[in-house]
């Protein structure tokens, strides 16, 4: 169970199929859009952190030049899965190896038949290298004429960010472009370099931003044609050289099985870390390889000023923004089985610090307040008016980069749960304790004293759960803000232990007094929060006086609530896009009893949007669903979230991988049905709630750079 | 006094340059870009009424794909004037034939030394044709390789509009390409056919959307290469089948000479209908044909579905969305010189009428309230909002679109102007009656009865001076509106009394009952208007008590007074970003004395933005200041509006030429300083005021059908 496979290719689903098929190496993607290109595609390679700036969005991440592009002409028509007949066709993404292959046998519109054989792999050996086989195996006697290019001439859905610099032909089988953004400036160099191009020299087309090499070869009925592409990528990120680092990577490789050996070992190394098997459920075994698969693949090795969009590098869909998408539901999955990486994307939080401090400042508050979407340089860049669906002459305002406080929070836990789980003591003292500080400090400031009530509020906010905004005291928000305090606080006790110098430092540079910390326990003690008698814990003020519906009332529908309500007047009913208060208890579920988690639960379950609400809620339903014991319940969840991206399950799979959905479902698997606990002390036990279909579940694991792994069994 | 000329390349001005050299030929224009590129050019071909869609400006003109690539290398070196040395340069453009060339001697940094010589013209003979040659005379020995083609990878300033369709070689000396518009979905088509490249066949290209021919001539000192690129162009706008018409278009032209000969005649006839000639002021002179000119490539000849954009067909300022500048600045001048034309562009207006009365109505109107900036369509596509220039998270509203009523008067006015003096009484009681009856209708429906005041106002509009916003009865439009119900009422007799029929019809389809037509009678009669005893106008209700200003004391300046004030401040004081009352006074002049014509120049003129503000000011303030008399300070203003584009006076010429003012400059010369007045009974007499250096004016215009040619001197 490690290939997602396609035996017959359907156009409708093309863009989908792109997705699913994208392969990466944490350094760039590549959606797995036909090499020979195919009508109405979607293709596009991102590299991480080469942003432009765009209108609306401000910034996106630039569809780089296609390093795919390849033309075959069978004697002299060219080969389209848009003309003449599939006779066969089946595709195959290994991901044990990240190898995509493609076997088509086609017949042209002129009768003549071949079977061409495609694979590809972004080298995870060599984050530099790409590398492209294709192979011909003619039915017929004649020519076969392939072109090979590099394409830089690639848009955003429209919107091209690239300016031609250079191209040239470097030596008989290689040739380069050089090119860079528009407004962001960043050079980007490719280099091609062909094998099986060697007799005679192939012809060299020196058109403008598509430098293409091309031969013809006699075909001959059954004797194959191999061309093999290795293409070199770099980027004035990497290198102050880029065009010499792609050539340098380019040539290195001694042929394509050498690059493909160190490819599957590398791959062997990262799966020796996740690996995840599930006995008894294919669809759950391959959905939850996949999800990793897809996480690892944009996950930074060697990059810390980057972070990992919510629809990683593999679409359009949020232009590679990043949000509390990664710390809540993508970074436990590394800071479990890749704490390096796990690192990176904390030292990209810690990077843009100084821009978090910056929104807090603009607010009018101290501390510090990440932006809701970020990008290249951590500056807010949500979005503040996006066209209005209907009516494109309207605007409709965007507020969760004013009102979402809770990414300070979420940053601020990802951080100490890294922390935790590593036992990296010099990262967290150096940066770590930084941003649960300064977080803290945001979050003492932007609390309001209410004097008739005697708590303090976060008034004017929103939650995770989207539907709502403008409310008062979130409760996910007001009980993340408590911890962030107290963990401040507890922080400073242990770094004035442990790394004294330190202490005092911070408590300089952030100006930590006895005054300001002793308002950091009153807020901490005296934050708002309403709990009915029986434990039941309002979501924000308000929240129970909103009308109530049966969801089930609207069953069957294909569209989430938001869209069948409309934006305003979601406001006013008890339905969620993603349990609010759930998500709160499972990430401090130490503090709620088994009891008062049921109450909520119960509460919630039904008036949570799980079809067509947030795809970041089924991952986390299910987890609860499994403390409480609700094994079938949380299959479901489960289940829904595993297919978000394979069965396209929302229909905007097209757009990207939901990244958050890819890390919940691990954490569905290990936290939810595995029963993992890890306890303060770094010990770990389990609580599992197998499925009763599943015969056994073996996952692992790292605690304080020891691997566990767990075998479960059901019996 | 015929040719534009430069004699030096300075890249700094590139742009405004390119705009300078535009050609075109009423179906297409080509911004002066050089053949062979050059870094931070604004390369750029409009195709009338090719529109697409683009965010916040909702519709613009799309670059379409480039018809001159071409690149030549000398004995392996590049031709660019980025390199190497420019040893002589010259540029002209011939204003009388429409043909734009560039000699340059260039010696590459490899020491070649050749000279290269360009031409290239859109013809005026047949407008589906464009011609470029280009004759290489080496100083060297070796090799000479040309590559020409077309590129179908081009962009509005990064929006790319255009989705690749299809390729091929159609014979040895053609490639052709077809493509469309992403959203509107219109096909264009190009073909390419070279001559030279004769032996051995050129090489083909056939790399996706450049398709390139590429040729390697033996180069022997002093000896020519030429090379005749002939490419035709069609789109679906024009054709069920583009592609066969742009190649028979292509393949039309028996040699260079002959296709720049039926140019030539081409252009001689349209010279001979409006060419002006100034004795004794070189810079009035280049600058008057220069005007006419520009009016003149963009002026669709065959096409009545479109209209002339603010920047013609020359820039990407405004996306090619036409305004009031058409019918007040530029219409007169087709409407003497080439009736044939205006009734084209009057046409446009017609057949948007559907869209005019959709805007009215959805306002809650009847009647027809025209688009403030119209495209294909004539839905209104004024943005509604747009990135503050200070802050892009911001946005400013942009009120045009929804407060500038005087458009639908200006196009009624239009209409009615043409049919005065074409006697064109076929098209006017066909079509222009409607324009102005139904515009009529719209304004006696717009109009508010005020009993504290006993008259009609129109509340919360915007006038032809844009620095004030959300006024209240602008004397512009009220006049203006008052004129188009009289008018109204006037064509509404004629017809039944000379087109019963028609009367009777349009009675019918616009509903015009009594009741209706006493309305039209009683707000014209009783419109709000503001005078003082002494003739004085009030711009709008409470000019007079806005804060007062010497412009004076802000001068030198080099940024308009909303620039310098602020949008918000700008509305405080009395200063004009156009002069709105001597417009009106201008377009009805037969209702004003020449004393209260003097009374408000002289209160407005000193209050207003000359120099800064908008480029439609200065040529009208040239005419009413000849109207008084005042021909030093006339000229002024004219030759302010002379500059516009010719010397940049504003900075922004790069965005395409500012059409009002070219249209401007033809009217201060001809109704300005030759003093033409123009009887409703269609007589005429002139009454000049001509500058005092000028020798002679002669100008020629067309009454009735017939020619007047006018010859004035100055004794």
């Amino acid at each position: 169970m490690w290939k997602i496979t396609e035996n017959s290719f359907d156009p409708a689903s093309q863009n989908h199929k792109e997705t699913i098929f994208t392969i990466g190496n944490g350094y760039l993607s590549t959606r797995g859009a036909l090499e020979e290109g195919y009508p109405g595609e979607s293709r596009a390679s991102f590299v991480h952190g080469v942003f432009d700036d765009t209108p609306v969005v401000f910034t996106e991440l630039a569809n780089a030049p296609d390093w795919m592009a390849l033309s075959i002409l069978l004697n002299g028509e060219r080969f389209s899965l848009a003309r003449g007949t599939i006779l066969d066709f089946q595709r195959e993404l290994d991901l044990r190896s990240g190898l995509l292959t493609r076997r088509v046998r086609w017949q042209s519109p002129g009768g003549h038949v071949a079977t061409l054989l495609f694979e590809r792999f972004a080298s995870l050996a060599d984050e530099h290298l790409l590398a492209l086989r294709c192979q011909v195996i003619p039915e017929f006697d004649g020519e076969i004429e392939i072109r090979a290019a590099l394409n830089g001439n690639m848009d955003n859905e429209g919107l091209t960010h690239w300016l031609h610099v250079s191209q040239r032909r470097e030596n008989w089988e290689t040739v380069c472009l050089q090119t860079r953004t528009r407004k962001s400036g960043i050079a980007l160099a490719l280099a091609m370099r062909l094998r099986g191009f060697d007799s005679p020299q192939p012809d060299y087309w020196d058109v403008e931003n598509v430098p293409t090499l091309r031969q013809v070869f006699p075909a001959r009925r059954g004797e194959t044609v191999t061309v093999t592409k290795f293409v070199g990528i770099a980027t004035s990120r990497d290198s102050d050289d880029p065009l010499a680092l792609a050539l340098e990577r380019a040539a290195r490789p001694q042929s394509w099985d050498a690059a493909l050996e160190a490819q599957k070992q590398a791959w062997e190394r990262e799966w020796e870390r996740c690996e995840v098997s599930i006995e008894g459920d294919d669809e759950a075994q391959i959905a939850i390889r996949f999800s990793l698969f897809q996480l690892l693949i944009a996950a930074p090795r060697h990059d810390n000023r980057v972070n990992i969009g919510a629809k990683t590098l593999s679409g359009f869909g949020y232009r590679g923004h990043a949000f509390w998408d990664t710390e809540i539901f993508m970074l436990p999955v590394f800071t479990y089985t890749a704490p390096q990486i796990a690192r990176n994307l904390l030292d990209y939080r810690y990077l843009t610090l100084p821009a978090a401090r910056e929104k807090a400042s603009a607010a009018g508050y101290e501390g510090a307040w990440f932006a809701w979407e970020s990008a290249a340089t951590g500056d807010e860049v949500t979005p503040t008016w996006v066209p209005d669906f209907h009516d494109k002459k309207k605007l409709a305002r965007v507020w969760t980069g004013d009102l979402a406080l809770h990414i300070s929070a979420d940053v601020a836990y990802a951080a100490w749960q890294y922390w935790r789980a590593t036992g990296d003591d010099t990262w967290f003292a150096e940066r770590g304790a930084e941003l649960v500080l300064d977080t803290a400090k945001f979050f003492a400031a932007r609390a309001e004293w209410q004097p008739e009530r005697g708590c303090y509020a976060y008034s004017d906010v929103i939650g995770p759960d989207e539907y709502h905004d403008h409310n008062n005291n979130n409760a996910y928000t007001n009980r993340l803000a408590k911890w962030n305090l107290q963990t401040g606080l507890a922080i400073l006790d242990w770094l004035k232990n442990n790394q004294p110098g330190k202490a005092i430092e911070l408590a300089r540079s952030l100006d930590l007094n006895a005054e300001r910390l002793s308002k950091w326990q009153d807020v901490a003690e005296k934050i708002c929060m309403r709990v009915e008698p029986d434990g039941l814990i309002e979501q924000f003020d308000g929240f129970f006086a909103l009308k109530d519906i049966k969801l089930a009332d609207y069953e069957p529908r294909t569209r989430s609530m938001h869209e069948i309500f409309g934006v305003e007047a979601a406001n006013e009913y008890q339905v969620l896009k993603q349990p609010d208060v759930l998500m709160m208890q499972y990430l401090l579920h130490n503090e709620y009893s088994d009891e008062q988690i049921r109450t909520n639960y119960d509460y919630y379950t039904p008036r949570t949007d799980h079809t067509y609400g947030s795809s970041l809620g089924p991952s986390i339903q299910a987890i609860v669903a499994c403390l409480m014991g609700d094994v079938e319940e949380a299959y479901e969840h489960f289940i829904r979230a595993a297919r978000a991206d394979l069965r396209d399950v929302r229909g905007n799979a097209g757009d990207g991988i939901h990244a958050a959905s890819a890390g919940g479902t691990w954490q569905a698997v290990v936290f939810g049905f595995g029963g993992l606990r890890i306890h303060a002390d770094g010990s770990w036990e389990t609580h599992p709630h197998l499925p009763q279909h599943w015969q056994s579940l073996t996952f692992r694991f790292y605690l304080h750079g020891q691997q566990h792994i767990v075998r479960l069994e059901n019996r």
